[in-house]
């Protein structure tokens, strides 16, 4: 087996089951797959043509009909590698395709409405591949931390998001979940970097490190929230992340076995071909 | 000189100027570009980082507040090309940073609106790149060629779209407009193509061999509409696209030269950087 091949699938190694433990789950892990990270950035760019064309079948079909697509909600703490997935696994599909809505402090008037409003409204169109860049589990993670909700309002909503993504994935939509797991080290180390380039300087505020410092409780919001919602129609993947390359191939392979789920086929031409072509051949 | 790069600039070969006439535009053209083909690819693949930091630094100046977008619109036959041109240049970009709207027929909710109200409600955000594919352009297009509309409201719309159009650049956004222009001759050949291909047979529709029959119709439409409509702040640039690798090659230099106009720069920490390092150390 060439070194660019997973020996496992992500979709069953990295998958939240019943007895989930976060924090047996090593961040500097690469599971599945036995290469370095040269292998990991060939077996990037060899299953990219792939992931595109899934996608632009997903976008086919739906022009003659069909209503299905695909979300990616993308969870984590800060500097794990959000940005990079979008940029480096997601943006190998065509822009026409996606839809990337990053979920940041609701405004005044999203605050008017349920937390699921915001979230509904940036669900994907039939054909369309949404990315959620944070998501509705803001509201179970950041607000158990930071105790914005009450314990028995967090408690309503994992059965709250629970019936939402059941609707969704019965609507038609895939849903994976991914949390992009680092250690607090690592975090260190990125927030360093950033702290020593100019160009990074404006992703980064002191709010960071007030977020920083409350490694554990987020640790055990995650623990919670992943255990209490990862469901078969939504399940949740959760993918080490120390090792960027490795996140991005993971991932990567996630979205492709969702993709390879539908079962996707080209749609059938809706005319007559020869005649299509007798017509195109006397213009 | 290394063949992949560009004698004179696109910006200044390919804008629509007084006595612009679309005629005398020779669709196989390379102006500019001493290299073929192979260097077509290589000068895509060399720029397409300097875009993309381009791009991230216009995300990121909005962060700090400021207000700018670039909006890119595409115009043009079918085939010529914009698909290819979403996916090989605006797709290098971050997908965060991206806006696609593709323009349809406008719904029975559109058509009770004026015709540009739905084409307000997709203008770029602040940091945002907007791309048209298609736009308020059909409204002088194919609503002149299948007289949708009459003569005079046709008239009256070349008005309001300079306006509009006005009013946007100088509400922050840089406009670029781009008409990818192919023969009629290469467009029988790649529709050909598609009737070639069963992974391409959803793309067409008996109802393009219709609108081919009325191929000078269109070119006087695009004719006048972009002699009347190409402004200091909103130019057309009319780009050679029987060769796809040159009509991406411009539009990448097009893109780039907007952005050089907005003199990008990282925005400055606006926080103490020493005492956000000795926290960081502590944590």
């Amino acid at each position: 087996m060439a070194k660019t091949e997973w020996a496992e699938s992500p979709s069953d190694l990295l998958r939240a089951r019943a007895g989930f433990d976060l924090a047996s789950i090593d961040p500097d892990g690469t599971p599945g797959f036995g290469g370095g990270k040269s292998d990991g950035r060939a077996a990037l760019e060899a299953a990219s043509a792939r992931l595109a064309e899934f996608q632009e079948q997903l976008w086919a079909e739906s022009r003659s009909g069909r209503t299905r697509s695909v979300l990616l909600v993308l969870q984590a703490m800060d500097t794990a590698g959000k940005g990079g997935i979008v940029r480096n696994v997601v943006g190998v599909m065509d822009p026409l395709g996606l839809h990337l809505s990053a979920f940041t402090a609701p405004t005044p008037a999203e605050r008017r409405h349920d937390f699921l409003w915001r979230i509904r409204r940036q669900l994907p169109d039939p054909g369309i591949v949404g990315i959620f860049d944070r998501s509705h589990y803001e509201d179970v993670l950041i607000h158990r931390v930071r105790g914005l909700s009450s314990p028995e309002v967090i408690e309503e909503r994992y059965g709250l998001i629970r019936e939402f993504e059941e609707e969704v994935a019965a609507s038609g939509t895939t849903i994976v979940k991914v949390m992009l797991h680092v250690s607090s080290d690592e975090q260190k180390a990125r927030l360093a970097e950033r702290l020593d380039r100019p160009d990074k300087h404006w992703k980064f505020s002191l709010g960071d490190l007030d977020e920083r410092a409350l490694w554990p409780a987020y640790q055990e919001a995650y623990q919670l929230a992943i255990e209490r919602t990862s469901t078969p129609d939504a399940p949740w993947f959760v993918v080490p992340a120390n090792r960027k390359w490795y996140a991005r191939i993971a991932v990567q392979q996630l979205l492709i076995d969702a993709f390879r789920g539908l079962d996707l086929q080209w749609p059938a031409a809706d005319f007559d071909i020869a005649e299509a072509k007798a017509r195109l051949a006397q213009s």
